[in-house]
């Protein structure tokens, strides 16, 4: 950890920080650069007193040298985690899909899509139980018996089932009848829920949220980590910009920049993110292409009938012409991979 | 409601979409405006239907007419409201000063900030007893014991508290031993907290999330509002942004605009929307001159020794004298409206 | 055109609105909706009442129903616009790619850069003799004598060379030297500059600003066409948000949402983009994969001596190896477009 | 200069940029900390090395210590610049008002304007000659004739005029005929602009732009101040962010950062940040509260009949009124700084 001190910082003050280090069993060594007194602070776990360092006199800005994510990093396993779900590996080199409707609405409605997706290639199922909706006066989704229908579907179709969690109360309930753990991209630093999930066997789907960085979404998974739930998968979702043509900006470099910081697998969903129909599938080949583990794709049989998010659902035939296209762009890499 | 057609619309979709609207009850008005067809969709309620006719083929947007939050609407309740906590009234006229350490550290700790803040203006003390935090390895607070600690130096102080929830249910806790449930700004979309601060009688302060818009602010205080809690307070601490100056952006243009739209009142916080003391002073200046009904600072008599946020903490003689700035400022501001 | 007006705007002021848009020969259409007065305004190029009506007493907001590009515009010119440089085709279907340095650093320099991207399978070659410089102390490039050696060393490959003009007073110097003109994102909002390369019959290459919208994007290419110059061809660099990890983030989905709006071809530039070596080739696979007419790329013989950017540059070797993954995703898109 | 070499780098790619490093003249202190190895780099100039150590194999990334513009620095300058136009005094501690339209329109309005916010203490008078406007079709302003009728009526009122350049060719017809030259936000990084306001002896305003940085923006200062004047005023005027309630968001934090980074006077602009008439006088105030130097506000007769942006414009009384205000803010900080 390297503290740069003000041009205009007292010897009393350079001092002070100083004695403050030592004082805490640390080693400080002072070195003057561009007109500016520099204090590297050296020994194990001295990150702690980042804050307090900062809030010293004199002091300009606190360098971290080493990200302050431990057991989501790539240095903490160099193979990527692979997480297995129902038969299925997701981060295993062949990228997943994930599909089906924005919320659950009838076990008649859930069934159709679930075969339809199956049908096209899907390998896991999706679906909302309980909603998050931005205005108090939406369809908030059918609770626990959209559960009961995802399970029985599920087990109808062989499907794993992934469905969104929001409070932690509803642990219990979700460890019962779910797959796969959502947490969303609003409660990405719902911390008492990343606890809740980072305590159960679950495997646990976590989505960037739409105002986190990288770092923070790392240091959400480092949460689920650190309670001792491995079985951990990260979702780039959009994140919120200055443009408005699309719902939110899908962040493609973020795929490359996880895969390089992280052995964590990461999906990609091009449903959310745009919030448009004709733009999932160039997003999502492009999400492929970039390295993405897979994809977390909305479709409905009847979207102009959907109780939300209608106008981002694919039809059941253009999710099978968009997996036929990922795969086909997949198997290319790989050939290109092998021929190196 | 307005459904504006995309320019290449076929007939049969506009036929198809007025059909729609008219089978649901509403009256449809079709017109043809730079060469679309644009489509008036009338009726109590209409709103409901923006989903559905945007997943309809051949429509373009569809632009919604007024504000989907109507309970938080200036509309709604000409006057604003006024809430009344321990005899202060927020939003009656007069700014409110809420100060205190960033996090409950210890009684002693709490007790002499809690003096102090007294002593140099301050009406009301802040301080969290259970703290988010972006790392899994950060102090986390002390928890219920922090929560005593609060009440305790409270009544001491004749100083009602404000302090920030998690998760819903730790709600008879805070009832119990706060005066204000303060929603953060990471919790500002986590709509099971928002059902259940809604359902009790105690005052709210409500963050408004660094990456939200002003109407998804409102949509949130809707949901307060619309599980019958009228004793709302609004609080603007800085959007996310690219410029990394300051530690978010302090959109201070937020106060009138949200006095403008809602007659809720909304205090600002300067200490976690710049990140940094030397900050603090102008931006609650600017604050109070924009038409803010307050402030919630930070305050701290040892930032050094600060186990959260010390680098943007005032030292209680630095806030006494913004104290002072402050009500003259709002004194100045009040002369001027008489006089005219 | 429609404006909707306040709640509690007053008749007279709907009755000024009206008696204006009549008084300039446009037609007036008044209706109620969620209990505001909606006034529609009909009549070719009402358009240019905007800001007169939003100014007026009583105005909420005015909604624009066609967007405010026409030349630029996929109506205009149903069948996409190809533009050809020295034989080759840039937006037919097959996508290009122009690579080269940074900055022209010496003939020699360029010479082997030159011939190393072409052996990689480049097109055109790119290189900047005017470099805009964030700081006033860094290398800002060799100027007239740096176009003066891209000419040369186009002439010697029998590359095309595309290289960015600064200042409207250059335009001659470019006409002479360079095949395409690149005019920058920091540039996208000069508007003398746009006058000056649309009044000349060069093809240009018009990069997004990082901060611009896709719509100030199209009307930037309308000034363009505008003053009758129709070889434009568009690129996305990435835009600024509040994420670090990457120098900016590369907005893949404006690669669609351009190609859906406009009939102008549109290029990616993963090096600016990104800044980032490691990145450059996963984002340029996205891109091709997104539906992008061709690429921008940065490559260098010995990155770490460039005088601007080398931790972005490519080594030929692994120019050569993207080039090959883009070919192949290419192939396989065509593939799969005919096999339906 | 710091260099943090990524963990896994190799004991050759350290060696290498330590030689590289000592090979242009520097010092290299090695050192371990966190797992990495960290490099201080240390000499007069050394930050010249930054692109080129960035490039290097094994490093992740590089931190400078000093800021990279030294003659806009507080520290090049401890008492701040004040700029003298027309006997008024930019940045001598009392806030100074500039008025006037968006554009020039006519003698007659910019006259009947000009008296009026004379009359309202206005010290300056703005006008647009030459508008950059975002779509061609929009009306572009009265160019040469304009800046005739500024200097005209500004002679006749006593007023100093304040009006934007938009291309270095026409710096002549400027100096003659303005006070001071204005570089809008979309030219902050024209270089070749810079270079040549930089050159003459005229006051300039040099706007930041929407989508630049605080650093981008005393880097900007840096280019004028390097070509040898230094007779420069800045000024704040809204960033693009994500929230569309107002046109930009105006950054107001931006105040009191800059002043503590550079000695130069900085202005605010209400009308262009917001972009609305009733957001303006509120954000007037928070600027002066903030420390800002003065505003720069458009005022209009006739706002309904202005030729651009009439909606932020404010009618003579509202100005005067909201002159009042400011005055009374900026005399109470004057009074509270002499009290203590």
């Amino acid at each position: 950890m390297i503290v740069v001190m003000q041009q205009e910082a007292a010897r009393a003050e350079v001092a002070a920080l100083v004695a403050r280090v030592e004082g805490e069993g640390f080693a400080a060594h002072e070195s003057r650069d561009e007109g500016r007194t520099v204090v590297g602070v050296v020994g194990q776990g001295a990150e702690r007193l980042r804050e307090t360092l900062s809030a010293m006199r004199g002091v300009e800005r606190v360098v971290v040298v080493a990200p302050p994510w431990k057991l989501a990093s790539r240095e903490w396993r160099r193979g990527g985690t692979v997480v297995e779900v129902g038969g299925v590996a997701i981060g295993g080199g062949k990228p997943v899909t994930i599909a089906g409707p924005c919320a659950v609405e009838s076990h008649a409605q859930l069934l159709a899509i679930a075969e339809a997706v199956k049908a096209g290639g899907a390998q896991l199922l999706r679906g909302g139980a309980f909603k998050p909706r931005t205005s108090p006066y939406a369809f908030r989704g059918l609770g626990a018996e959209g559960l009961k229908m995802l399970r029985d579907v599920g087990d109808r179709t062989g499907l794993p089932v992934v469905t969104e969690i929001l409070a932690p109360a509803d642990i219990d309930l979700f460890v019962r009848h779910a797959d796969v753990l959502q947490v969303g991209a609003r409660n990405m630093q719902n911390f008492p829920l990343l606890d809740e999930v980072g305590r159960v066997g679950k495997p646990v789907l976590l989505k960037r949220g739409l105002m986190a960085t990288i770092d923070e979404l790392l240091l959400a998974a480092e949460y689920v980590l650190a309670r001792g739930n491995s079985k951990l998968i990260l979702c780039e979702r959009g994140i919120r910009t200055f443009e408005t043509a699309t719902r939110n900006t899908p962040d493609i470099a973020a795929i490359p920049v996880v895969k390089e910081l992280s052995h964590l697998p990461i999906l990609f969903d091009p449903s959310h993110s745009t919030g448009a129909r004709r733009l999932v599938a160039p997003l999502a080949r492009a999400a492929i292409a970039a390295g993405a583990d897979g994809l977390l794709i909305e479709v409905h049989v009847k979207p102009e009938e959907a109780l939300c998010d209608g106008n981002q659902a694919l039809l059941p035939a253009e999710f099978a012409a968009l997996k036929s296209d990922v795969d086909a762009i997949a198997g290319v890499l790989m050939r290109e991979r092998i021929a190196r």
